[in-house]
């Protein structure tokens, strides 16, 4: 009888008796751009085996969200990404995924309450369950995740490790248009004018970049000068924060581990951007 | 590119990489009896590799519950599971389980909250979350359980199917002491004359599961004379139910799918039982 106090070692000793492929993973809700499929090339370049999900999951839309107009192009999806050399898509329908009687929750407390989770309760326990539920069915060594979503990240991350998941998570750089704005499935349904307006976001980021470049700490003058920014743009803004990148707290002071996080309105449309403080 | 909707077809081509012993699970807290190791000779039949694991685990005990003093014998334990030839013994400690910073939690809502839910707030959700890690961490094919924690198998199962795990629980009969009392580990703190009192559980159930073959359907009249049979021997009575078998709801008339559940309180200890009223 061999006996073990160690997760990891109990873990490896099973996993010898398992071959192993490194199996990459990149979740998506389809509509793929250019951010997707940087994802899917990373993906690629470091796994034997690159799985791609497509899957509007309607547990992460709040009741008056836009899970109904969220674009969906299954075709052109799988054209793309057969074109860039991904090797299994997983397309599941609702029923599959949250079949009658469905009713367990993943809740990874304190992250998912704050910043974008405040403007969008339950989202990030959609988000939660619905990534460990496409985890478990793929297995993954590798997932493949865009940084705009920065929240995202922290949250499925931390969650991975909490429950012992052996999936570990790549932080991939958000992907810009040549203007600066950050690719979005969302960005779709910005008017014109609004696309032009859109790319104050990060022009907000870049100016505060610059500022923490030039000496300035403190978060309360950094924030008021992309609020400028943003407002004089004509965006709504739901928040600017700049907050520890482990903890997703406030920080008063920026320092090496500070991030600048916003969602704005353009319109009707709720765009999200961030980026690193770095000192 | 191979392209799936089906979840079962995608694992399926992701597990043909992927060779495969038959791996079982028996979760404990340890205190083994012989219900316990019931469960480990079932698995050791039925797989290649008998996995055990011994954790008393925090988050399923409330702040007034018997955590500081439920029976710990981890030198005896292992002895025991040497002798019955269990393959693998995984005894974690609560810094490896519940590392600072632990914040993720399962919840099975509608069936948590329920019969020992209600007199434990938070005992299922304590019991989902230490469980899908403990699977993440072994990653068996089945799952041994006994039905003397029957709510516990019927959350578990539903979690397990709604998060898309693999692992199968294997419902095991409960194990009796010659008197009837199911053994459990919290026997031990009966005292002599609680001990021979105790035997009022499953007699109540027995006299059901009579009246039920004799002919009655209506189930507050079994409750009925089942609380008599329990308090006359001088037992506190949590709950007597009977309800359907997979919902956990409260059923008015016995059917083939029901099964009476109770928790009983014998001094301070507390005993749950329970039986199918197969018709």
């Amino acid at each position: 009888m061999r006996v073990y106090q160690g997760k990891d070692e109990i873990r490896q000793s099973l996993r010898e008796s398992r071959q192993g492929l490194k199996v990459g993973f990149v979740p998506t809700m389809g509509a793929l751009h250019e951010g997707h499929l940087s994802l899917v090339e990373r993906c690629k370049t470091e796994c034997d085996l690159c799985v791609v999900s497509i899957y509007v999951n309607p547990a992460q839309f709040g009741p008056s969200e836009d899970l109904g107009k969220y674009p969906r192009n299954l075709d052109k999806d799988l054209e793309l990404l057969s074109k860039r050399g991904a090797d299994l898509v997983f397309f599941p329908d609702d029923v599959q995924m949250y079949p009658p009687g469905y009713r367990t929750w993943i809740d990874v407390e304190g992250l998912s309450e704050k910043l974008c989770g405040a403007s969008r309760p339950g989202h990030f326990r959609g988000v939660a369950t619905v990534v460990l539920k496409l985890c478990n069915i793929v297995r993954p060594d590798s997932m493949y995740m865009g940084l705009k979503d920065f929240q995202q990240i922290v949250v499925l991350e931390r969650m991975l490790k909490d429950l012992d998941c052996e999936t570990r998570i790549v932080r991939c750089p958000i992907i810009r248009e040549e203007d600066g704005l950050a690719l979005s499935s969302r960005n779709a349904y910005l008017e014109p004018d609004e696309r032009l307006r859109a790319i104050s976001l990060s022009q907000a980021l870049k100016m505060a970049r610059e500022q923490v470049a030039s000496g300035t700490r403190d978060s309360a003058a950094l924030i008021e000068e992309a609020s400028k920014t943003v407002s004089a743009a004509g965006g709504t803004i739901d928040y600017i924060k700049i907050v520890d990148a482990d903890t997703l707290e406030d920080v008063a002071m920026v320092n090496e581990n500070s991030r600048m996080l916003l969602a704005v309105f353009m319109g009707k449309t709720r765009l999200i951007d961030n980026c690193a403080l770095g000192i």
